[in-house]
C-alpha cells in the first residue's frame, strides 16, 4: 500500500501515521517528494485496511498495490483452465452454446435441440427460471423446464446449461442441468455464488451489466473460494448512454479477462446487443478477440417467442451463422 | 402500442400486421405519414407482443403508450403514501435513519444508538449480513449483529432497518428488524423481492447502482404485486465515468420518483458519494430537491470502522450536521 | 510519481528502471514489498514522462502524486474567487443568471429581461450563436442577436451572458457581452479556450457533458494559463444511462469543484434535466450544496420558442420559482 | 410524429392540439386508447416543433417518427461510398492508417513512413495539431510537423492525414494534408465542421467520446449539408465506467453505423484501448464487425514519445500485426 500524506502534513504528522502502522506489524518507508510525502507500507493489507487509512489525519489518499483477487489470476495459475461439461472441453476448442432464451415446450427444446446439434452447436441453452424487470412478465416454467430442457440435451447429445437465481433452487438445478448459469443482474448475489461454490457442477458467470472487470473476476472468486474451480466467464454487453443497442458488448474486456484470469470466456452477442442483425458481426468481432465461444439464442420462431424474441436467430439464421463462423474441425 | 412501419413497406405488408393482430383482438389505426406509415394499436399490450412485434416483417419498431408500472404509480393513488416503521411516519415527517455501515461490537451500537438518538435521529441503522465485494472482507456478525442491532434500537426507543441479502434469511431478519432493507446490488434479486413482498414489514428499497428509475419503480412494484404495499424508495447514487465519487448523486430520481410514483423517497448521501465532506452538502441538496429523510453512516470511530469508514461521521460530525439541516420540529 | 513493477521483475529491472530516471535527474527510491517493489520518484513529473514509464520492461503502472491542475486550485489560492460581471459580484452573493436559450426577437428580450428583472434576477443570458445536434435545426441570429441580447441588458441595467462558439468570433461576441460562455460541446475545445484566455472578459465555463470534474478544471486551467482569471464554474448536468433526464446533474461536482478549486460554481438545473418540472427541485438542491447561483432558461411562451422550450419557464413560473428560492437580500 | 395524450386528457383538449397543429398545415389523426389517446400528425416536422409540442398541456410525450438524418443514410443511398484519397480507396479496400500520434522530427517521420510502407499500410497518420488535456502538454509541431508529415508521406508514396482542432487552421492543414482529420473531442464543433465540408478533402470524423451513433451521423450530415460528401467514420471508443481501458471500443457501432450509413467505417483500437496488448484483439474484431480498415499508432520508440506512448506499437510490433491480421491481396 503506498499512503500519500497532503502537501501541508508535518514530519510529525507523518511519523505518526508510520507508528500506527508499525504497531499493526507493517514496515514503513518514508518518500519527500517536491511536494508532498509517500509512505510505502509493506505487509499484507486488509480492504478494511486500506480504507480506514484514507480517514486518517493529513491522509490525502491510499492506493493498493497489489491485486485483491487471487485464485483467478494469471499469476496463481499461467496456463488458461479447460472447464469440462460432460463431454465439451471449454478453453480448449472453440465452443458454441444455442438454445432459447426461455424453455417453452417441449416440441420447442427437442426442434431446437435437433437444430443446433445438426448446425454444429456443442450445447444447448434454454431458461427455465427467469429473472425479469416486470412481475407481469413471464417467468419461467420452473422445474417442468428444467425436465424439458434436460430431456432434449439428452435426446441429441448436448450437455444442457440454465440459470439459477435463488439459492434455494442451487439443489434442483443441478440434478437437471450440466452446467449452472449466473445471469448478469445476479452477479453480485453473494449468497447466490457461495452456493454454486458449494456444488461441484460448472458455473457459466456472466457479467453484470454494470460492473467493472475486477468486480467480475471478485465475482468469480467467491465461487472458487469455495473450492469449486469449475468457472466459465461471460461477456454479456455493459450498461452505457447509447440508445441503439440494448448494452454496449465490451470487447476489450474479452481480452483482458484472458489476459488476467486463467478462466475461459465467452461472449453473448445476442444479449449484448439486443439485435439480430448484430449477432453475426459480434460473434466473429468476439472470436476474433479471443473469446473461447459463443452463446447464441436461437428459437425455432422468434417472432412468437415468450421471452427476447428480438435477439434470437431461427434455425436457418442460425445454420448460417455457423457456417459464416467457419470454426473448422475447431468445434 | 405504436407500430411504425419501415418507409418500404407495401400496403399488403402494412395490413398483414393489422391481421395478425387483429387475430389476437387488438384494433388497428393505420396512418399514412410522408415517408412512412404507422400503426396505432389499441388494447392491452404485454411485454411479450412488444417484444415480438419488433421482429414482424418490415417493422421498423413497436413503442409502447403506457407505462409498464401500475401499483406504485401516482395514478394508481394520487396522495403520497405514509409507511410507519414502529413511530416513525416516512412520508408524513422528514426521516434521518443513522447507524454504522456494519454492527461490530454492542458497545459500538449502545454508543451509537445514543449518540443518533440525542441529535435527533428517527431511526437506527446497522448491517449484520453484508455484500462485500471481495470474499476476503468482513462479512458481518449475521444472527449476532441482529440481536445487537434490536438490542441497542429497543434501549433507545429507535425502531430498526438492516439488509437482507438471502431469501433464506428472510424470516429471522424480520424477527429483529422493524424495516428490511433490499441493498443496490440486489434491486433485482427477483426471488428476494417476492420474498420480503410476502411478509408485511416495511421494506426499504434502495436503486441498483446502474437502474433506470423505471427499473426502480418495476422492482418496487414486485414487492407491492406480492401484497406488501410499506415500500420506501431510496437514492444512493448511479455509477458513471465520473473517478472522483464512489457514485454519482442522482438528483433528479428524487423529484422524478415523488413525481411518478406515491411511494417515499429517501436519500443516501454516504454511500452515494463515499466521501465524509460530502455528506453535508448532499444531504442539504436531497431535502432541497424534496426527499423524505435521510439514511447516513454514524460510527463512533470512523478510522477504525470494519466497512465503509471514508464516508462515515462520528458523534460530533453527526450532531454538527442534523443542527445545520435544520428539521426543527420537522424531525 | 510511484511507480510499481511487475512481480516478476528482477532487482537488475528495478536498477534499470532508476538508472533511466537518475539520468534524467530524478532521485529514485525503491521499496521492497512481499510480492512486488515500488519506486517512488522524487522531482517534477511531465505528463509525457508519465506516460512513458508504463511502457517501460517489467513496469505495471506508473500513478501520479500530485495533480495536474495548478492556477486553479485551492491550494494555489485558499480563499474563492469573486468574479465581477459589472455590478455583479459572482462568488460573493448568489446569482442568478436567466433569459431564453435563443435570441428571437427584439420584442421577446426586452420583455424577458424587464420580467426577469422584476423577479429578482441579476443578469441576462440568451444565445446568438447557437451549437445545434442537427444541421437542419436554428443555428441563431448571430450579430443581430448580440445586438438584441445587449440592448435588453443595457435596457434594465442587466449584465449580459453569451455563448461564443468559434475563435473567429471571440472580438464580436466579446464587443457586445459582458461575459463569455463556452458551451458544454466546447469544453475542450482548446483553441475556443485559449483565444477567450486571451480576452480581459470573465467566462462561464460549462462542464463537457462527458467531462470528469478533473478535465473541467484543467480546461478553466487553460483559461488562465493564458492570463484571464476570471472564471467561473458551471456545472450543467452529465451524461449517463438514465433515459427519464436529458442529462443527470452531478450535485456532488459542485461540492468537489468548490473544495478543490477557489473559482465560483453556478449550476444550470435548465439543461442538465431537460424538463420544466424538475428546474424547481434541482435549483434548490443545487443551492443547498454550494453553489454561487444559478442560470436559468426563461421565455415569454416557451411552447413556441425556437429552441429547448421543454425546459423553459414562463415568466410567471420564474418569479413562483424566485420566491419560493427565497434568496433573501442575497441577491 | 406521435403525440402522446396524458390519460386525464379531455376530448376537448384533445382537439385543441389538433387544431394547433391544423393551422400549422399538419394533418392530424386520433387514436383513443385503452387509457390514453395518441394523435398521428402527418407532415415534415422540424426538431423546434418536435420540442415545444412536448410543452402544450396535456401532453404526455412527443416522438419523431422518422430520421434526423438525411445525407448520410442508407436510405439516400443504398450503395456504400468509396472515398478516395490519393490511390487509396477507402470503402472499397481494406486500409490501414498507421502513424505517430503527434509528428516529432523528420527522422521519426521518415523511419516510420518507411516502416508502415514496408508493412503494408496505405496512408500514414501524424498529428501536428494536438488536442490535449493539459495546457501544460507538448501541443504539436504545427506547421513545421504538416511539413515534415507530408515530406514523409511524398518519400514513400503514402497519402497523409492530419488532424484539423481549428477552423482557422483549415486551409493550411488542406494545403498539406491529403485527408483531414476532425478528432473525437471535435465531434460537436460546428463551426470546424462547417469549415472542412467547404473544402473538397476527404475528411476523417471520429466519434466523440460520449457522442451517440445519431449524434455522430449528424455530426457527418454537417460536412455533407456543406457540400463535401467525402467522409469517412471512425469509431475509436466511448467512456464509460470501466477503468481498466481508457475508453470502450464500442464494437457494436461499427456494425451499426455501416447498416444505418453509406459512408466507410474504420476502427481506431490504439486510443479506444490505451494499451498495447489490446490493439492486436481490438483491431481483429473490428475488422471481423466489418470495419473497413483500421487507423494504429506506430512510433519508431514509443517508450519516448512525446504523446501516447502506452499505446503506440513499435516497428517491429506493427509488422507482426500485419502479418496476423492477414489482409492479403484485400490491401
Amino acid at each position: 500500500m503506498i499512503i500519500v500524506m497532503k502537501p501541508e502534513a508535518s514530519s510529525v504528522e507523518i511519523k505518526e501515521v508510520c507508528s500506527k502502522l508499525e504497531t499493526l506489524s507493517f514496515s514503513c518507508h518514508v518518500i519527500h517528494g517536491v511536494n508532498q510525502s509517500v509512505i510505502g507500507v509493506v505487509g499484507t493489507i486488509t480492504d478494511e485496511l486500506l480504507e480506514q487509512a484514507q480517514l486518517w489525519p493529513k491522509v490525502e489518499k491510499a492506493i493498493r498495490v497489489g491485486k485483491p483477487y487471487k485464485l483467478v489470476s494469471r499469476e496463481c495459475q499461467p496456463e488458461g483452465s479447460v472447464v469440462k461439461v460432460g463431454s465439451v472441453s471449454i478453453g480448449k476448442e472453440k465452443v458454441v452454446i444455442a438454445g432459447p432464451c426461455a424453455v417453452e415446450t417441449e416440441d420447442q427444446m427437442l426442434k431446437t435441440a435437433e437444430a443446433v446439434k445438426k448446425a454444429g452447436a456443442n450445447m444447448l441453452r434454454g431458461g427455465a427460471f427467469k429473472p425479469r424487470t416486470s412481475p407481469y412478465a413471464f417467468q419461467g416454467l420452473k422445474t417442468k423446464g428444467l425436465e424439458l430442457l434436460s430431456e432434449a440435451g439428452r435426446a441429441y447429445g448436448l450437455p444442457v446449461v440454465t440459470e439459477v437465481v435463488d439459492p434455494r433452487d442451487v439443489e434442483i438445478v443441478a440434478q437437471y442441468a450440466d452446467m449452472l448459469q449466473i445471469g448478469a443482474r445476479n452477479m453480485q448475489n453473494f449468497s447466490l455464488l457461495k452456493e454454486v461454490g458449494l456444488t461441484r457442477k460448472p458455473i457459466l458467470l456472466k457479467r453484470g451489466l454494470s460492473s467493472t472487470i475486477q468486480e467480475w473476476l471478485m465475482a468469480a472468486e467467491y465461487i472458487l473460494a469455495e473450492g469449486n474451480s469449475q468457472v466459465v466467464l461471460c461477456e454479456r454487453g455493459i450498461r452505457t448512454f447509447e440508445p441503439w443497442t440494448r448494452n454496449t458488448l465490451d470487447i476489450s474486456a474479452i481480452a483482458l479477462a484472458k489476459e488476467t484470469s486463467h478462466l475461459p470466456v465467452l461472449a453473448d452477442p445476442s444479449h449484448a446487443s439486443g439485435k439480430r442483425s448484430l449477432v453475426e458481426p459480434l460473434a466473429k468481432a468476439a472470436l476474433a478477440a479471443g473469446a473461447d465461444g459463443l452463446i447464441i439464442e436461437v428459437h425455432p420462431n422468434p417472432d412468437g417467442a415468450l421471452s427476447d424474441g428480438p435477439q434470437s436467430l431461427n434455425f436457418e439464421e442460425f445454420e448460417r451463422l455457423m457456417a459464416r463462423l467457419n470454426l473448422g474441425e475447431g468445434v
